[in-house]
């Protein structure tokens, strides 16, 4: 999906929200484990109950890779269920991937070829060489770059300064804007501290940011907005857990529907 | 696999040799094709041709995951099968993980837990609580965090000199050492700059270190152990292409075998 594409999915459903399946089974309500594959059905009860207040929709790989083989069928059916019953929704592998060049060669054939998702958070540490693959030649293909994480370890090294006063996430920034460009990459910048989008949209004016960290982690959306937002929106905001498991009983997928819908409404003002 | 236990292997075989397994299809002999799983296949005859040269084996899960499902059997299989067969090998999963706190713990559970692998390879981006949760409460299981890798890009990021002169790497290093010790951690420190090790072992003398980048990527394993062995060795030397592409034909874990060999005996004359 392309930089216009998803500014009119945004535009049309006035929400830049983006739910994160996180699916943890121990999490999960009761109702599902009887269910053929619980991973993939809750999955696709969440989606279908979400769907028309969102835009994009990024499970995280570490929790089906925990499952091995079995987790990782429920994420390729998770995918292949979106794609065809809602292509118009952004997919984001979050594998926060990143390896010497023929190896981030073959993590790009795998996300984007194997599983045809639209986005992969892709860790900057090896720099250059291991960000390019997955550039090359995948049209309406995104990296999304850890910028500035929403964790309490983003202080361990992200925000240290360099000797011309430039913080190591700056850097990320400004550099990597030497290898994409807005319509293929993106950055995570963490909403738990609002004030940073200023910092941010100083060195990337235009770039689409995934900010996780409303919600569970305490971010504010109004903040995120006030200090991040952009003419086309170029925001999209992430909750996991405040949506999935708001509710632990049959009625899940329907309390989802309800959380995703505020703060679908929320944005809606926002916008 | 302990430090005690990895040094006793070392001055058994007299090598530090880790056999990088990044088997690429592209790359395998012909004649594999012809058997049920052929990158397990493959596996299997360099593991059981070059077992007596090497103490260490690193799958790198990039090749396997390329593969979906399939490449993710081939990856347990070949785990399953070092560890039944030659259970005092160092196995390193190369995955370069990191995420936040509860993501990371998914992870180790995975790798530590379900694959039951003695060491990580972990990014260090997002901070202490993206590598703490591969520390605790694994006994003998290893974080590899990458500090100074050997690829065109480390120089993007982890050479960024500090405002108090300290580089990245360098940083990531110490740092880390309040989060582990040298009992659970390594570091991936690349061969292709081999002077760099003396500043490596000012801040860190005692660790192990994972060194890439001899062989295809052209460092030089001399320059590597002048600088960086320590009293008990403390390197673990990763060779992947040179070893296990060697040779194309039928002949292809012979010629394996003959250049683990090679690389054991120049070891051992440094030991």
């Amino acid at each position: 999906m392309n930089r216009q594409q998803l500014i009119e999915q945004i535009r049309q459903k006035r929400s830049f929200l983006c739910v994160g399946l996180d699916t943890d089974p121990k999490k999960m309500p009761q109702c599902v484990f009887d269910l053929h594959d619980p991973v993939f059905e809750f999955n696709k009860a969440i989606i279908d109950a979400t769907a028309p207040y969102c835009v994009a929709y990024k499970p995280n790989l570490a929790f089906y890779e925990a499952f091995g083989v079995k987790g990782m069928i429920a994420f390729e059916k998770t995918v292949k269920y979106l794609k065809l019953n809602y292509p118009d929704q952004f997919i984001i592998a979050d594998a926060k991937r990143g390896d010497i060049g023929n190896t981030s060669q073959m993590y790009a054939r795998t996300f984007f070829g194997e599983y045809d998702v639209d986005a992969l958070t892709v860790a900057p540490y090896m720099g250059e060489d291991s960000v390019t693959p997955f550039l090359e030649s995948h049209d309406g293909k995104w990296v999304i770059l850890l910028a500035l994480t929403s964790n309490k370890g983003s202080f361990d090294f992200q925000l240290t300064e360099s000797k011309d006063g430039e913080r190591l996430f700056e850097k990320v920034i400004r550099k990597s804007q030497e290898w994409g460009n807005d319509e293929n990459m993106m950055y995570v910048v963490g909403a738990t501290r609002g004030e940073m989008f200023k910092d941010i949209r100083k060195v990337a004016p235009k770039a689409f940011l995934l900010v996780p960290g409303i919600g569970a982690q305490g971010g504010s959306l109004e903040e995120v907005c006030k200090y991040g937002m952009i003419e086309d929106c170029g925001l999209l905001v992430n909750s996991s857990r405040a949506i999935i498991y708001a509710d632990n009983t049959e009625n899940f997928a329907a309390v989802a529907a309800e959380k995703a819908k505020e703060v679908q409404m929320q944005m809606s003002s926002l916008l």
